[in-house]
């Protein structure tokens, strides 16, 4: 309905970019869950390759450094036989006093098929988008605060993994939901998805006030907020917050918000515990829970790949659930 | 008949290093631009790649750095299928004290096939094919104030593409002509395909004194330079050039020599408007021309592509002009 | 026998890791050798290219900064079809505090294949290796003071190709024994290949007590350890330790220990010259003599490719000696 939905859908609702899950209709988040599926084998094939994008070009524009996600996203590429340039932008171009569309219009008149963007601004992605010819599709990797859908649906792809269905799962997010754009998106795929019940649990400097519109429950007791779940979704603490205005100090977040055995006993027993990663141990999660046998973000890390591969070969038209793998 | 020609050719005049356009014959021009015509489909393909260089192992070594430049290259040897290292020989093995000599014979004796070499100093790439052993091609990509013999061959390929020959053509190039290499290559490729006037137009101090013994003509005023003229470049201005000696200030050269919708008016209406990039709007060029009908920025950029293509074939003898690709 | 042999060995003593040459059996010295003489026709080719890891995933894991090594491994990787990842972990996940454990196991979980790792550390390598799953495999490409296993094997090979047996050869290995990773990596393979004598020569200063352990011979003067040897091998000279307590200057090390034409009289006239690289010139060796019908350098790194090709198809259990390249 919104600006941001028709941007990133074709006129019959098959995605063209991906940029936030916000007003994505539940068929195409189902749709990549059941793409990433039939991905999900290729990294256990003696060759780890199709050749599905064979030939085109993928561009990672980094204006963010991020190795991790910069990682996933070239060996889900490569593993869909592409060809993929790795670009910091903020290091290059630009330091010429180039504008970002001069910079742009080039990539694109290099013919390039794909570009998968971080940006430490809310929008870039967006922006990106919206300027891009009609052969270029956006991957938004993370764009400040705003958004990070891959991040999402690799998160519900795991979840999906560990539970036959989504409608009767209670979930909570618990961390620095206020500047994580890991955690709007996860919103917004919960909610999509029609999970039970969403809920975040921080302190109160770390949860956005008017949240709660979003459709969540707001908690500011670990013990209250755990009460029967059934994912736990822990968020990284970005420790240059941990001092000042928002948070007192590591020791005491950890105590009131770390998640430690005895926390996660007021889960089910059943819960699963997931993390963005990189994780901060004795920070946000304890190391026994992090590495036990709830815990399942390595899963998760091994899922992005299937994830990533299935939002670039269908933003990129050339998969068709119907006729599986070209 | 100089040294550089022989140092360019095989004994049956076929290209075997690309470094300069001076002293090549008009012949292996044309043979580079109807190469490069066979390879610009390649980019319209649903798979970018034709396995011409397939296992060829081609080495950016670049000891000034360009992300656009060596984003170009490695475009074209990855849709030639083959290998690309990245070297910034800068920030590596010199710094432990080895000569650059024992770089190349290094990178020689690990059967690399190809070097393209950029470097702030004139002469460097000639240096560097001069010590080359038989197995391996230069490609110059610049050195220092001398040649960029790349720009100016997709340069030419961007003018045979609109208009049908080059003999009737008169051509104008505006701006930094005394630090550009780009000029210097472009006035050697004009004048050997046989155009019917080039013209270099610029203040006084950023024309090289004794340039018309190339056998160009020299304007100091825009309106007279770019009158009746079919194609108009560019060059993009150095800013660290713009204040002390050379340059009054951005304002007072936009002005003068800026290319403006006005200015543009005094060349043929259907003039084309070229800039090797990146641009300063506002300084060298207008935006309104730059974005306007006239403006074929862009498609430079999109042949520059098939260009190096055809270079790097054609240097490593995989192409045949007769034959087509293998 | 030991924690090391073990490691690095199957039950059925084929090789698994590569992280030292210590404790490893004749029989894998000499298989490895024989594998890299399959490969060593791959870089002749017209495609250098062979089928043998395609579709895996291999991670250039590089703490400690080197251009050569790195692309020697690159090219090893790329010649077998394999995708590289180029990582360099100082710049990245652990500036985000992330261990170095949990960095591992998110490369693990991304279903990698095999870690190519350079470390400042002595150790490094094995640490990693300790705690690798099943699927991965783990190459030294040198930590710290400790190993340089590719280096000691490609020379190896190259002696191999000069002489028709180790037994009756007489090795002199020249310079910076004390810091030398290289030295100590060679002087096991040298010794496990049953050479006729090791020798070590330098100043007091650089031939760490008790080196004779080792079962090689030490000399504190050239014309004595260089003796009627078969094979000179130079060491790096590290420019930064040519002050204080282990030199005195350039000028008298280059004296007493730089290998001139003179010098190398005293060795056998059939002798060859080995150096790791990157070579000082008239420090460690006269450039005559690097230069010169004896220097084997430049084969040294040529082989170098075909030697890290073998281990690493070896490694990953894609290679059977008896039924040749897959």
């Amino acid at each position: 309905m919104s600006y941001r939905h028709n941007l990133q859908l074709t006129a019959d609702k098959k995605l063209r970019h991906f940029l936030t899950i916000q007003g994505l209709p539940r068929a195409v988040l189902c749709e990549i869950l059941d793409t990433a599926e039939t991905f999900s084998h290729v990294g256990q094939q003696a060759v780890k390759k199709v050749p599905i994008l064979r030939g085109k070009t993928i561009v990672n524009l980094f204006f963010e450094t991020s190795t991790r996600t910069r990682t996933t996203f070239e060996l889900a590429a490569k593993r869909l036989s592409a060809d993929v340039l790795n670009l910091n932008i903020a290091a290059s171009a630009t330091s010429k006093g180039e504008s970002l569309l001069d910079t742009l219009r080039n990539l694109e008149a290099m013919q390039s098929d794909m570009f998968v963007v971080r940006h430490a601004q809310s929008g870039a992605a967006h922006f990106i988008a919206k300027h891009a010819p009609k052969h270029i599709s956006v991957i938004n990797a993370g764009d400040g605060q705003h958004a990070h859908p891959t991040q999402a649906m690799l998160d519900m792809f795991t979840i999906r993994r560990h539970f036959s269905d989504f409608y009767p799962l209670k979930v909570a997010i618990v961390g620095d939901v206020l500047h994580s754009r890991v955690a709007r998106s996860e919103i917004h795929a919960l909610t999509t998805l029609g999970v039970n019940e969403v809920r975040v649990i921080g302190p109160k400097t770390l949860i956005p006030t008017g949240i709660d519109s979003l459709g969540v429950h707001v908690f500011h007791n670990m013990e209250e907020g755990l009460q029967d779940v059934d994912v736990v979704i822990i968020l990284r603490l970005q420790k240059e917050r941990m001092t000042g205005a928002f948070l007192p100090s590591e020791q005491e977040y950890f105590h009131s918000y770390g998640l430690t055995s005895e926390k996660l006993n007021y889960a089910k027993p059943t819960a699963i515990v997931m993390h963005p990663g990189p994780i901060n141990r004795g920070v946000e999660i304890d190391s026994s829970v992090a590495d036990g046998s709830q815990s399942v973000i390595l899963e998760q890390v091994t899922n992005g790949i299937a994830v990533r591969m299935a939002v670039m070969s269908m933003a990129m038209g050339q998969y068709t659930a119907a006729g599986g793998a070209v």
